[in-house]
Parts: structure tokens; sequence; C-alpha cells
């Protein structure tokens, strides 16, 4: 789905965010962040729901990741329970005892199985979980549980600087989305945890497929900057509640939730002024073009000058042409920013600088790639590097 | 060769920097740069030399390379031409023909084949290349030859903030290398152009499997910000007349000139405040290494953590355990900033942060890995990430 479909019709998205049927979520502050800032979230389906979930590649995941990894071979989920601050990585084996307890002490408190129960971390590399604190945190959390999603996504932001929920309609159905982005509170890398919610009921084992190829096509090609989080966490969710809905349909919906919120996240890197997209077309492959489209908004030179609203469009060429395993032709290859053709037949257009120079001074900024080859598309979500990324990540956990 | 062994002796190097025998180098302002600065470089070989040449990998490389990748062929060159403000890339046809005409004034003036002229395009893409007046810049250098190699390295700055000549000793040959690193008059990418002499006889096809050997180890583990410029060249000339050298030695001396260089051209990066340098061993293979130590130094977070003096090395972690296709076991890797250990068995460390904290404020920074796998090493080159960076990279031609 190109962006323009997604940024054009934000309407498709019910405002304020709900909760489909029978999901439910609860806050609260268990003194893990400074000033009674909400730390702890747990949301919870009244039914079990067929789950699904994707995991950070990164090779030295935390130990939520370790745990959860066993939790969703099982399929199905009942609740997941999260807290921000203390990311729980690095933390050896007391770490994946840690996780367990979390997780146990949510189902003990919701009744429900402990193997149903998902858990995330969020924040600080290599301090201690301060399980005790959870424990107390999620005892008595049942009774507050309530329909609004935005109470959960502010409890699980770190330097987020906007709480991030979305919801739109499938059918009889409702697909909601709670996520957090690029932040910390101590400084820590840009870690990503979605929580998707739906109460359609889906076809077995299509959680997992459906979740899969959304992912691909947003999450998977949004980079704040190039460093890949060990506590990333994205799951699905799917109660059953609303009654089956087209798949395709549904399809459709899952993948402008997830790109959407990709966006939201990008949006709000850190330090972001703004949103930068990379569209690729006419590549060798869909392989070929996510690559790029990647290397496009991954580029610091690129997204400078994006912050700089500054026309030197040679950084794009470059940025294309050091995915030395892709194919160009830099006589086909044509580029535009915004609209405003910059590149084509072999050399830079003779464009009007001040006018390129405004298209870069909006949000979002669209970079546009035409390789002339094949078939291959593909979009890239990122934002501007400015000198607030610098400021937040120079600092330590003091602040 | 590990970099201590340079960084520990410098006195190996030259001081001032000479050239081999029988090389010389003339400089000259022919009004690409402003206020006269000098922008126009010549290095003559009086006899003929047996020269091999890398070039960037990126797949819209400039005019030069294009032209460059013919003329080595012969293995044979007496001369290089050198401009910078501009780098003749993204200048299609026109482009080619003008960098032709570039080497094809030098040979004229100099007195030598027109095929063993090499040349190269430094600064802004996207720009037609002034031909007219480097040809005119060109007339009448032969007689300013002379031996001082920070001539021509003064010329082939852009926003370099020092000028890079080395040299050391080889039996009795010398070996020398006049570099530029990452920088730009109007902002471009880290263009790297270094080009290396000697006087020492090397036995036929020597030069190319020395300079690709010495090339994986130094300019090809060198990332001041992941961003592979269109222009990058390095080149190797050997005029033979010191007579043959021992080749093990030469290899030696050649690797430690390349490394000593690519230090330099971090440690002057864009903004850089400091070197920092990633050493990875215990891997699986020497390219796990490569690909584990060029992630460190490349990780924005690892960079402004080493800039923010914030021992905050979880960052370590993240940048090693996102190499997803290479092999690492948490309870074997150990990590240690300077010399101080922070991570073994699985888990953080409970160092000192203050300790920590003032090794990061030093410079060069050395972050260690042993991921206790194999017998795969490697150390990548790499500069900490500021405001200056963002700041030379914001702006555009004006500055």
């Amino acid at each position: 789905m190109p962006p323009e479909t997604v940024a054009d019709a934000p309407s498709a998205f019910h405002e304020p965010p709900v909760l489909p049927a029978g999901f439910t979520c609860a806050a609260r502050s268990c003194g893990l962040k400074e000033g009674g800032r909400p730390d702890l979230a747990l949301f919870f389906s009244a039914e079990p729901a067929q789950a699904a979930a994707v995991f950070t590649r990164n090779r030295l995941p935390g130990a939520p990741i370790l745990v959860g990894r066993e939790i969703i071979e099982k399929g199905r989920l009942r609740a997941v329970v999260v807290n921000s601050k203390i990311s729980n990585v690095g933390t050896g084996e007391e770490g994946v005892r840690n996780a367990r307890r979390m997780g146990a002490a949510a189902a003990q408190e919701l009744g429900v199985p402990a193997d149903e129960v998902l858990m995330s971390s969020t924040g600080v590399i290599g301090v201690r979980l301060p399980i005790e604190r959870i424990e107390a945190g999620i005892r008595g959390m049942a009774a507050e549980l309530q329909p609004d999603p935005l109470v959960a996504a502010r409890a699980i932001m770190t330097t987020d600087t906007v709480p991030k929920a979305l919801s739109l309609s499938v059918g009889a159905a409702t697909l909601s989305a709670v996520g957090k982005g690029a932040g910390m509170i101590a400084p820590n890398m840009a870690t990503m945890l979605v929580y998707i919610f739906t109460d359609a009921a889906l076809a077995p084992g299509a959680a997992d497929r459906l979740l899969r190829a959304a992912v691909a096509d947003s999450f998977n090609m949004l980079s704040v900057d190039t460093d890949t989080s060990t506590s990333d966490t994205c799951v699905l969710l799917a109660n059953g509640l609303a009654g089956p809905v087209d798949e395709a349909e549904f399809a459709a919906a899952l993948n402008a939730l997830c790109i959407r919120m990709a966006e939201l996240l990008a949006r709000d890197g850190e330090g972001a002024t703004k949103l930068l997209r990379a569209t690729v077309e006419g590549a060798h492959s869909v392989e070929e073009a996510r690559r790029m489209a990647r290397s496009i908004v991954e580029s610091p030179l690129v997204k400078t000058m994006a912050y700089g609203a500054d026309p030197n469009v040679g950084r794009v060429l470059m940025a294309v042409g050091k995915c030395f395993e892709c194919e160009v032709d830099p006589v086909r290859l044509s580029i535009r920013i915004g609209e405003a053709p910059v590149f084509a037949n072999g050399a830079r257009l003779d464009f009007e600088d001040a006018a390129v120079r405004a298209i870069l001074s909006g949000d979002p900024v669209d970079i546009r790639v035409d390789l002339g080859l094949g078939d291959g598309r593909a979009t890239a979500f990122g934002c501007d590097l400015t000198p607030g990324y610098i400021e937040e990540n120079a600092a330590y956990y003091s602040s």
C-alpha cells in the first residue's frame, strides 16, 4: 500500500482510538519512573485470543524476548504486561527468572494460565529488573481495567513525546494498535513495542501469517537510527468476539494500521522534526526496492539534508548507489523530491533550488526513486537527524 | 595488525613526511575554491611506476572512477591529477569527457602518455566540472613540482581540518601516503582519496595484491557515517628507484601506513572530537569479526555514547547483536571499554561508572569485544557523532 493511501486517508482511523470488544487495559506507576508517571501497563482479553508475535532479530535479545518466544508458540494469549524504564536486557539467568515472575504475577491477578501472558520490558539495558515493585504494582490492576487504549499507551512511553494508539473498523470488527517508539528515560536504543488487538475471528493460523505480511511493509521498513533494539516486539491478539471478516479486507486494514503506526513512530523518533519517506519503484525485485528505500531513510547525509531543508540531491544518488548488491542503471534512474524531478537521464536536472528547498521544509518529506528496471516497489519510513538526537543520546541515566 | 601497534609506535613515521625518490608534487588554485585556497594537485613519478587502485563500490560512481577503472587496467602510472570542491559525479556523458580532458591536460603538461595519468575529483555532486579553469590551472605546473607531500595534501582538502600525509622507511625504500577524508566545502559525502607512493621495486603484479590486502584492514574498516562516497579512490604507485625490498616487510609497512591514515581520516571525520576503535576477537571468522567491529563504530548510539562519555555499555551489546548473520553466545561474550571489563558471563558487570566515564572522555576510545568462539579478529575505525556533524551537513553550497 503506497504511503499516500494512508497519509491521505487519516479519517479511516477512529478519533479517539478505541479497543475492540473484549479488550481492556490498565496502567499504574510502580516506582520505576520518577514523578509518579505510569510505568506499568496491562492488556487483557476477556476471551482467549489467537495470537502471533514477531520479535527483534538482535542476537542478544532481552529476557522477555527469550521467554516470549516460548510463550507465543502456543498461539494463544489472554494478556500482555509491560513495564517501561528498565528493559531487562543483559541481565543473565536472573533476568529470565524475573521475566517469568512478571508474567506469573499478571496471570495470577487476572486468573488466567501463566503461559497465556506475554511480558515486555523497555528502557535501559543491563540493569536488574526491580521485580518486587512490579509484582506489587500488578496486584489489584484487574479492578482498574478499562477500554481507553491511551491509558496503556502512556505507561509504555520512554522518551516518546506523545502516546500512540490507533484504531479502525474492518466490517463489524475493530482493529487497534498501541505502540511506543524511539526513546528512553535513561538513554537507550530505539525500542519499538506494538500491541495489536482485534475482535475479528481469524481463520486458524491466520494471525501469524497476516502479522508477518503487515510487519514486512511497515515496521521492518522503519528506521530511526539503524540501531536494532534488543527488545523489539510486535504482537497481534484476535479474540473473535465480532465474528469472521473478509480476510483480504482485514489484511489491507492491518497493513494500513501498521504503516500508519510506523509513520507515527518515525515522526516521533528521537530529536525528529519531520517524517521522511522514501519510495523506490521500478526495482529489479521487491527485496532490492526495500534495501534501497531503507538505505535512503537511513543515510545520515540524507537525514541531515532533510533537517536542513538543503536540496543537496546528490546524496540520494549516493544512498541508492551504496546498495552494492542491487541493480542500478544511471541512465534509467529518475529521482523526485516531493513532486519535483531532480535527476534523470544520467545527470542532475537543472531544478530550482528554492522550490526543492520549500518541499524539504515540509513534513513529511517524500523522496521518490524510479529505477526503470522492473516491478519492485517499497516504501521506507524514517526521520531527519537533528541536534536533538545527539542531545538525547549523549547523556546518561540522570535525565 | 592490532591498532595498538600503530598508535603506540608513531615514531615509525617520518616527521615531517616526505615523498619517495623520484616522486614530486605541485598544487595550485584554479578558482574552484574561494579565497585563493589551493584546489588542484598534481603528483608526478619521474619513472614509470607499477600501479594498482581500488575504487568506490558505489553503484553510481563519478566520472573519474569510470575513466580511472579503464586507465588502471594497464597497471602503470606516471601521474595523478586531483581537483577539490566539485566531484564530477552525476554529470552524465559530459562528465566523462571532462574527466578525460583533465587527464589529457596533465599528460601534455608532463610529457607522458595520457593513459598513464589518473584523475580524481572531490566535492559537491551533480555540478558541471569547470574544465577550462582546470586545464588553464594545469599549464605550467610541471615547473613547480617539489618534494613536500603536504603541498598536495592541502590542495585536495574539502572540509578536512588538517592536511594528511605520512611516510615511513622500508629497508632502503620509502613508503608515503597523501589522503583526504570526511568533508566538503559544499556539503557532500565522506569522500576518501588516498595516494600511496613508494620507490621500492615490487615484483610484477604485487602492487595490486599488496594494496588490496592493506585496504581490507584499513580503509574498508573505516566509517565516519556509513555513507559510501561515489568518489572513493586509493592508488599505489611504485617506481622501483630504491630497488627491491623484503615483501613481507613491505606488506607490514603498507598495512601500518594505511591503518594510520584510516585513523587520521576517522579522527578528522566531520564534527568528530575523538577516534573510536572497535576490536572484535574470538569471532567465528574474520569476516564476522569485521562485520561486528564495523557495526560498533557505525552505531549512532555507540557514537553518541562516545561523544557524551556516557558509560551506557548496553549499546555495544546491541551493536554486536544486530549483526543477525553472525554467531554470538551471550555467555561467552566479554566486553571491555579501554581496559575496563563491563560485560561477561551473560550479564553487565558491576563496574564503576566514573572509571568508564573517564576512559570514554579520552581520545582514542577503544572498545574491545571477545566472542570466545574462534580465531576471527578485526579492528574498525570511526569517530564520535556530534552536533558538529549535523551543523556541517544541514547547510548548503553557501558555506
